[in-house]
């Protein structure tokens, strides 16, 4: 095996030995001339979900109909229980699978401001994800609460230092995003915690760019609450219901802003007053969206086969590798890698920044079949998702980007974004 | 055609002249002998939904991946357009898929309060859906506001005299639902909807039980704001999401207490501050379950087909044609039919109210194969779906469940339900 990076027959050999490789079978793959590199922003279709989904459609829809209410009712909560025990290092009971992300982000982030009576703040970073983000300050205007916004390095995202600086007693929650959208930083989850704790504050995590891709420890980690989404690294389709956490020891404490059905006791009683379920289940709302729950069934069983620490180090040798082709390649074309290149530090994906960021990523799609993510404002977010993505496809993608660039190709594209809607 | 109503022959003819008998067809019904008669709770699959979604799932998502989302992000618009215009009298703009009815409840019913500042209270009914009632419990003990929850009459709900009885300048919302869930009353909305605006009080429906079986006239009676789910008559699948409505002169002015980033202006900008979409859309939250609105389009499609003035017409003949049966039959059994006879004050289904109802349910299922609901305490409720159930299947169903109560072969079930979760 050759150590040239550059050299093809060295991403073949690192697929040769890839103990991961056939799990890409596992994937509806129907047009492989595309270089996928955007499983972070919605994962492939599994062959599983696609078989689930028909049988769950057709047989549990189709014909068993209002009767198979018995099997979904709990679902919900079983796959919960999955996604705890293989992605996020969590007790049975504790995640349940409901909603979008913004949404249970707004449940969790409202009751842990119940539970702090008399603190008025609230601190969370400027590279957290926009809904993120705007949830809080929804909940901060309607509550008159301050919001502190730490200007985070925009390559590791805000150190536990960084934090430290901004806690004090009048913190009720903290939140931030596990590993950042843009740069990809892995942040330290046990220090910042520890951190929020000691300031008595709650601590929120949004696992969206690390759930199924590095291993999670909420509880090792004495997390209070998190939310997640199914639809990256999970494979669960486009709009799957997302997940969310709640530690054993605060569930009863703690209340929903949304007094919704399924999270009443005796639900089908339809009892006159809200009398929320013991558990993680009074943060439900309304009817589970029973396809979705199922696609994140398969997702997280797939993932499950996988292992999540298998996952973690073929995600690490991926951006590994694509960060040195990036310094190779195209740093000489004024790339700058906008990740932390300590693999410890960064989820699964790599931001590479260059000022025609936009346009390059215009022709990387429609010329070489290459797909990244364009994140504001000059960003290449390039995701390879451990579970499908192969080495030789980062070579092939950057192989590319770098003719692309070298040929200025992408000159004849629009210089700056559309609006998407 | 004798007119003889106990007459199976009466059933057959019925359904010969039926307009829209050969929309049946368009649905999967995998198990012929089957009766099913809770279309008004989770409604059958219809073959162009298990076309579409295969569709979906395979071209949208499996092959075209995350382009898909050109597509896909208006699509909770469109889909909400073609609501809009079908079945509830609404226009472009007005309506937009998206979360679950609870959900969109929570978020309309606290935007109209943040409208309304300075009233403390709000009215609902206490036979309106459980979930409406714990939500604007939520929110009432949230904000400290008084609900005032009718005593409504059980089978009519109430009147427009039992409304303006409760109102004054101290209510800011009133909320009811348009079909009563359990005995399928169906109010007057336009009075009511005038009667709060006389108050200075914002109106909210809930349309669950009405979308899709009774004409809606939203711009017709003012109505300023409303949700529905999609499970029902729109036939659109377990958990599929809902739609929220919100009158175009009131929409800039009113604002959702989750600011999701799908309901933010320029979104993919990802700016620091929120600043919603003008219209309907900043009602919108998190990433919108793009298989589930498919879905919502198919069966919205396949109503529009039969015209809900057909549907409503067959809807008041499948309804009086079961009360008849009831009566002829089931009266002396000790039934007592608890849905107004007056087919202008009902929506489609009918409950019967029995002193052993729960265990004559599973024994209809059960033993006969007939699928309805049981409603606490002591209610079967009967949802004929006009769009597929035929006459015959009333005939038949109820002709079994005469002949299970006179044999008393309900006597081996467990009198009280066991709690389903």
């Amino acid at each position: 095996m050759t150590q040239d990076v550059t050299n093809r027959d060295h991403a073949l050999a690192l697929d040769e030995q890839d103990p991961l490789r056939e799990l890409r079978d596992e994937f509806v793959i129907d047009s492989p001339d595309v270089i996928y590199l955007d499983g972070n922003s919605l994962g492939r279709l599994p062959q599983a979900t696609r078989r689930r989904l028909d049988q769950v459609i057709g047989e549990e829809w189709g014909r068993d109909l209002i009767t198979s209410w018995e099997r979904w009712i709990d679902r919900p909560y079983q796959v919960g229980d999955l996604i705890a025990e293989h992605l996020l290092g969590a007790r049975p009971g504790e995640v349940v699978v409901s909603d979008s992300t913004s949404v249970n982000l707004y449940k969790l982030a409202s009751a842990a401001l119940d539970a702090r009576p008399g603190r008025r703040a609230i601190v969370t970073d400027d590279d957290n994800f926009p809904t993120d983000r705007y949830i809080l300050q929804g909940i901060a205007a309607q509550r008159g609460l301050e919001l502190r916004v730490l200007a985070s390095d925009p390559i590791h995202g805000p150190s536990p230092a960084d934090v430290a600086a901004v806690l004090d007693s009048d913190v009720a929650l903290v939140c931030f995003s596990h590993v950042a959208y843009r740069s990809g930083a892995l942040l330290d989850m046990a220090a910042i915690t520890r951190l929020a704790h000691d300031a008595g504050a709650l601590m929120l995590w949004d696992l969206c760019h690390s759930a199924g891709s590095v291993p999670v420890r909420l509880e090792a980690c004495g997390v209070d609450l998190a939310v997640g989404c199914t639809y990256k690294y999970l494979n669960a389709g486009p709009g799957a219901p997302a997940f969310l956490y709640v530690r054993r020891e605060l569930q009863d404490r703690l209340r929903s802003p949304i007094w919704g059905w399924f999270g009443q006791r005796d639900q089908f009683a339809m009892g006159l007053e809200y009398d929320p379920v013991p558990g993680v289940g009074r943060f439900q709302v309304g009817t589970p969206p029973i396809l979705g729950v199922s696609a994140v069934e398969e997702g997280v069983r797939l993932l499950a086969r996988a292992g999540i620490d298998q996952l973690r180090a073929k995600g690490v040798a991926l951006t590994d590798y694509l960060i040195r082709l990036a310094d190779a390649w195209l740093a000489p074309l004024g790339f700058e890698v906008a990740t932390p290149r300590d693999p410890q530090r960064r989820g699964s994906h790599v931001s590479l920044a260059h000022p025609e960021a936009y346009r390059i990523c215009r022709a990387w799609i429609e010329r070489y079949r290459v797909i990244p993510d364009f994140r504001a404002p000059d960003r290449l977010r390039i995701g390879p998702a451990p579970i499908y993505t192969r080495f030789v496809e980062v070579y092939d993608a950057l192989d590319r980007l770098r003719r692309l660039v070298e040929n200025k190709e992408y000159a004849e594209y629009d210089a700056t974004p559309a609006r998407v809607t």
